[in-house]
């Protein structure tokens, strides 16, 4: 049924492939997110690649991986007292971390762990989600002593420096990657005396794509990488080849006098996430043609302008309209290929297979 | 597991009984559109009120929706040549009404149907997502008489008033309704003498919901009406006690030096749809408070601002954050619920119960 997702194997095998030897040559721990694909398939390239740590975004989904063989996760979104008995029957079999950023849910997560939990604790480098402020040396303090009293293992500062996703060039993405990291080994030589084997964990796809070496972190946890998209493409993270998924769609209607096409392509394919253009335009995609179940480079001058449910608005100035009519295929290159292949739920590859996501 | 949407079955049954009675006033056809709840147990709460025909989305709602009983649905999207033989098999066992929209689609579907099969054509009357423009008498011309010469079956013109999603007033919608459905009514006597039986098809939810009489129509097909949301609310479409969805989600940190916290609620939970407040932000949600079941009133000057994947940063003004814990839950009003329907799957409703969404 149209429209589907359809997956470059190969493209995705050389990002993984590019990602793993960067993590390999800095001696850093590779943990990638598997938030971005939720595929046990597309997982297991990883682990043919010799991976065996995964990141994951919610319980959830950590239950998803440890029924399907992944024995050494961390689940990357701060722990609600609520889950500490499901976290507690997770941990008893498989190696598990999870995250704190405030010394509240300690208590009741710490002190219920019947089996090895690990712990880590978010850092914000100025990203300003989730994470003790660096600067707030009192209470990460504090949540470390509460840590040291309870059932948990301190394993290490957590950060994530999303700020790089609103970086306007490759340089301030490098600027904040060393800030964030120099603030982080600050906090780690600063705990040392007490806690001598801090891990510093970091990773998002726009560092860890732009940075070669990564030699004063432990590990890595990027995602976004694995099919990368439009939004990194244009933060410079990767170049348009390296982008690994497409939503073939079809074109529903044509309408030359407002240099318009219409796709079945709609804010439940591809999510309502834009990018804005130098004119102030939203972008919520680009358009490439679609043969011989291959893409082309992206039509210039051609853009998602709106979505719909299921509608998605083409403005193609020029001549590029008159060779599109209704019922071809197009690619819609996604501004953001985590939350289009959510919402697609699986991958089709070149020869037809189908590639599911966790239910 | 968290985050879970609540359904309000007694708000939801109302807001179908507030609409099938207008309807019912109006003598028109109620043809609910499906794809604002996707579920077969909902879509039964409007047959037991006696509705015997749905609006789909996509074929492959239609697909499914006609395996669960429905035996009279029309696919308000263009329909494609590519789909033409499973519209066929689909036309073999229901009543089916396409959507057409170019004259280009007609000679392969129209030509290769092989049972009865409905076709309305999509007029324009001032959205310009698809749809003739009303003005092109010319082309409304050419597409009913090709579709007299195929096997397709007229039904009438049907047309989708979007622009009232971006009123800025009840007037404003009133007046778009009544100037589009004028435009309907002058299009059917001009082309009557030939087609004598064009039926008028309508139907956004806010047109629906703010006009009391159709009768000028001859079937309506809302959808979003089945729950609102704050888009809805906003438009003047429904009061805040209408909303019959609400994302229950757990606050996950809290950061009173910056007014915020944060709820493990966001972009694949809600959608990232937002509204623009008066002073220029984005609003990706209200935030009410949540206890035995049910969701309190808005919380003055709380809003989603912000959504990455799985978390949501709320902004709190005020002393209200001083009573709000990481742990805590809270219910999350949508900004378009059928969105956040689309992304979660299920409702769970106040009694635990589950109700799934197609697969």
């Amino acid at each position: 049924m149209l429209p589907y997702l359809l997956l470059d194997v190969d493209k995705c095998l050389l990002n993984i492939e590019s990602m793993f030897r960067k993590a390999r040559a800095s001696k850093v721990f590779f943990r990638p997110h598997v938030k971005s694909h939720q595929s046990i398939e597309i997982a297991s390239w990883f682990r043919k690649r010799g991976v065996s740590g995964i990141t994951v975004s919610s319980l959830k989904m950590a239950v998803y991986f440890s029924n399907h063989g992944w024995k050494d996760i961390t689940i990357a979104i701060p722990a609600i007292a609520l889950d500490a008995n499901k976290i507690n029957d997770l941990a008893a079999n498989i190696s598990l971390n999870i995250l704190v950023e405030s010394a509240e849910g300690i208590d009741l997560i710490g002190n219920d762990a019947k089996h090895e939990l690990g712990v880590f604790v978010e850092i914000d480098t100025g990203y300003h989600r989730t994470g003790i402020s660096s600067d707030d040396k009192h209470s990460i303090n504090n949540i470390l002593l509460k840590i040291k009293n309870s059932q948990l293992v301190f394993k290490g500062f957590l950060s994530h420096f999303g700020n790089t996703y609103s970086a306007a060039s490759r340089d301030e993405i490098v600027q904040i990657y060393k800030s964030s990291i120099d603030t982080l080994l600050a906090l780690k030589s600063h705990f040392q005396a007490i806690f001598p084997d801090i891990q510093l964990s970091i990773g998002d796809t726009p560092s860890c794509s732009i940075i070669n070496d990564f030699v004063e972190a432990d590990e890595i946890r990027p995602g976004n990488f694995v099919f990368f998209d439009v939004m990194q493409w244009k933060l410079g993270s990767c170049s348009f080849d390296d982008i690994a998924v497409a939503l073939i769609a079809p074109v529903i209607a044509k309408h030359p006098e407002r240099d318009e096409i219409v796709i079945h392509a709609g804010a439940v394919h591809l999510s309502k996430e834009f990018i804005v253009d130098e004119n102030g335009n939203k972008i919520f995609g680009l358009i490439s043609r679609f043969s011989d179940g291959k893409w082309s480079d992206p039509i210039e001058h051609a853009f998602v302008t709106s979505l719909s449910q299921e509608h998605g608005i083409v403005k193609i100035r020029g001549h590029e309209i008159h060779s599109i009519h209704p019922g071809d295929l197009l690619a819609i290159l996604p501004i953001h290929s985590c939350l289009t292949a959510n919402l697609m739920r699986s991958y089709q590859t070149k020869d037809g297979k189908v590639i599911e996501m966790m239910p």
